[in-house]
């Protein structure tokens, strides 16, 4: 890149940096887990949001913040489920920014303990910016490809976890989740992986019990 | 954004505008059709030119040009059909632009009649770059969504052609193929629309017979 297309890019994620520090630091004040999904588009992870929102209902309070180049699609799907969700839309942009994200913070309800921000469907530019989140989590859908990690490797090399979606459709396709595991740990041997699908609810129980512990783990809250 | 990246971003497109047009001039002039093919990560973009490169093996001549963040992956499996294949990584860059492009010209052969460019798996930025291609085909692959034009409108708004892939998933999937072209067909009302499955071999025929008629449409050579 040229020197002057450098020094932009440092200006805007410096400035970056400092909102997601300040979202942070905000979010832990308030007991409040945030956690950041990334993955292409379509790879499913509006869908398991409504999945962890029925199980979670009644019970552990989520909010959803939806970021999408268009539509209020996403953040639909998710209030019809009782769900506290704002629709953020880049209109063009090819992954949330920290900015977008704080605009956002006032209308969350307090008694909230987990704030998704779903990412711009987008399996590149979304890793390289930090929303405040504590945890990062990839998804990689099993049509995509088991040889997708080392191809987009930022994505899984950032996260803490990785799921893998849409397990019923093993039958139907060449992929192998433990080759697209061991890929991913070779990037990020902390990795922890989870095999879901929305469909038949396999892994959900135990992704929703991962993060109520990382909620503990991290906050210090139960 | 702030005007100092806006006037970057504007450089930026100006000279990727001057080198796609030379890149555009050149190809004409040497009888090859360029192809620049979008779609998400995993939809189906280098199954599908393996079968084409199949389809074409002895008669039409291809290369392909493979775009990727990390690994020589792609351009082996084209190589291994037998098509000359040249990748290039952009080390984290979301999409190619015409520059990279522009530097792989001189090693095509010069029989080749259609150079097929596969971008980095981004339904989002590479749609902003013009690769000095003449036919700019979007894929979208069933277990996507047939919600995704309007959510990545660029993509669909900027291509001439969209193939649906993976249409042997479609009885597993609540994906809905006449939808999916509708909406895009409300983007942009000119789109031609294939169905095809890189595994029975779906639709893949009517494409190739599409290729050829557009070398032929546009740069007047059967």
């Amino acid at each position: 890149m040229p020197k002057k297309d450098i020094l932009v890019l440092q200006d805007l994620l410096l400035s970056n940096a400092q909102a997601a520090a300040a979202i942070r630091a905000e979010l832990e004040g308030r007991g409040i887990l945030a956690v950041n999904l990334m993955s292409s588009p379509g790879a499913g992870k509006t869908s398991l949001l409504e999945r962890i929102a029925e199980r979670t209902a009644g019970g552990l309070k989520i909010a959803v913040i939806e970021g999408d180049i268009e539509t209020e699609r996403d953040a639909e799907r998710i209030r019809a489920k009782g769900v506290p969700a704002w629709q953020i839309t880049t209109g063009g942009a090819c992954h949330l920014e920290a900015k977008m994200v704080g605009r956002v913070l006032p209308s969350v309800p307090p008694e909230t303990e987990i704030l998704f921000i779903e990412n711009v469907g987008n399996l590149v530019c979304p890793a390289g910016y930090d929303l405040g989140e504590r945890l990062r989590i990839v998804l990689l859908s099993a049509p995509e490809g088991d040889d997708k990690p080392k191809k987009y490797p930022q994505a899984f090399a950032t996260a803490q976890t990785l799921v893998l979606t849409k397990a019923d459709l093993f039958p139907h396709l060449p992929f192998d989740p433990a080759k697209a595991k061991a890929e991913a740990l070779e990037l990020n041997p902390k990795l922890e992986v989870f095999i879901t699908s929305a469909v038949t609810g396999e892994g959900l129980d135990e992704l929703v019990a991962h993060l109520r512990r990382k909620r503990e783990e991290i906050l210090g809250r139960a």
